[in-house]
């Protein structure tokens, strides 16, 4: 089959043109300036190449609801210009299927079908970069629930030496976000995480936070796996050691599994070289070619 | 059709026959001591009722895991006498499907079958009393995941003014079970709940641990409604009215639904006089019995 597939993100828009088996064939990437300027050459992109079905993943937060009057929205951003932007809507010409989903549920689900650890029927993908969001698969299917998850806002206790007790997110003073994304990282130490060194504290630090959100999210969800993705898990080799030490030492032996236990088998780093996301969005189309098939 | 149901709880287990529709037809209960004692009445209970399934909601920690040797297994309970104990396997001389999952996963899809906001697809269902425990159904299926969820020990905020900032948890100085549940209650204010005041800073603590759980579980989550039940829930006329202002205090605008921004229409107490449990465990043996019927 030939599968089109978006990935949507706040700098850039990748497109790509891959088949079912997780090959790409085909990508180019547009700058996120306005939908004005930013969608035509992704539809020109599309056009002539017979894709079969579309894949969107894209940035949040948008509408998922499909008996929603705005399904296929981007809804509430902080991107002006995007704000109330008929996604969907913008590629019906295509004239095929179209699936519509969070940019980490893409990537949770690009993991889970390609990925070295594929097969996980509840997995979460955590995204840590310019913001904190999660994609989460749980029986085998994509959550979505009232809207999406906002896994970025979750509320985390305060470490007794972070020399920002208060985050930098607007909505809330201890989210997992406004303590650990790449600007609250830069805003607590003055400099980018790639620029500090390997020992620092920044990294005990932002461990710790990445640790007590897993515990909690293992506490209410159960997965058999945390993926970490984004820029700030290019610092893998620093983190995910101290990520596993500090998720031990807060679990403290509550929950005895193999993997609880073994926690380098539970909480890993993306293994698609960043085209999880991309490949993720092509399953999502696919999955909407197969329901139309269905009915 | 004649669904046979058991409510396991640390304290009594609820035994009933009931239809499909939600009628309970007959019922008996009868206390946990050992199983020695416990079971054979049970069976006894069930036997010449030409019941066509069973279904088992039990306290945890148990094992779910269908390829497991354990599976049908109480696992690491502190309640020794019950540990490693083959609870499916006690009931396999009914020779009928058997339904097996956890007391609060048979509150929610009790809840989501025959409740006043039936229909969900995506919800939990806290029990707050002696210990705390959450229900979750995501995309209409209940989530088991890789052990089953445990959002009693979900890692919170202390309060400000809480006069017993390290909680009762044996595991965990910060979590929700041991700020929050009936007997960390007891410990912090010395009686019990129903002693306590309607006008007391009891409940505005408690409320402010229930509320911050809640907005965790809407970040990871999403769900549709949240449901209170257990003991401390029978405080609600109290406790709701706090719970809503404290989940909007801390979510503080950065999800805007018409249940957010409403919440005493998104958290709400139990709908069934504590007959959630013991209707959901006769449709998990329901849903056993189906899949048979399927294979």
């Amino acid at each position: 089959m030939i599968l089109g597939a978006i990935e949507g993100g706040g700098t850039k828009m990748v497109c790509a043109i891959t088949d079912e088996k997780g090959n790409i064939l085909e990508k180019m990437s547009v700058p996120t300036l306005s939908p004005e300027e930013t969608i035509p050459p992704m539809l020109e992109f599309f056009k002539g190449k017979n894709i079969e079905c579309l894949g969107i993943a894209c940035f949040g937060p948008i509408d998922l609801n499909e008996e929603s009057k705005t399904y296929g929205y981007i809804t509430t951003t902080p991107k002006t210009r995007w704000m109330n932007f008929d996604f969907v809507g913008a590629f019906r010409e295509l004239n095929v299927p179209i699936g519509f989903d969070t940019d980490v549920n893409g990537s949770v689900i690009g993991e889970a079908t390609f990925g070295k650890y594929k097969g996980f029927k509840d997995g979460i993908y955590i995204t840590i970069g310019t913001g904190i969001g999660i994609g989460v698969i749980s029986g085998g299917n994509l959550v979505h629930g009232m809207l999406h998850p906002e896994g970025g806002h979750m509320l985390l206790v305060t470490h007794q030496e972070d020399p920002m007790p208060k985050g930098i997110c607007p909505f809330h003073p201890n989210c997992f976000e406004g303590y650990a994304s790449g600007p609250s990282i830069k805003a607590r130490w003055g400099k980018n995480g790639a620029e500090i060194e390997d020992d620092a504290f920044a990294w005990e630090l932002e461990s710790y936070y990445v640790a007590q959100a897993i515990v909690n999210m293992l506490m209410i969800l159960s997965p058999e796996i945390v993926i970490l993705g984004g820029g700030v898990s290019h610092k893998k080799d620093v983190l995910l050691p101290l990520i596993h030490k500090n998720f031990k030492k807060l679990l403290n032996g509550y929950i005895k599994t193999e993997k609880t236990e073994n926690p380098e088998k539970f909480i890993v780093a993306q293994s698609m070289d960043d085209n999880q996301g991309i490949l993720g969005a092509a399953i999502i189309g696919l999955n909407a070619y197969n329901q139309k098939q269905q009915k």
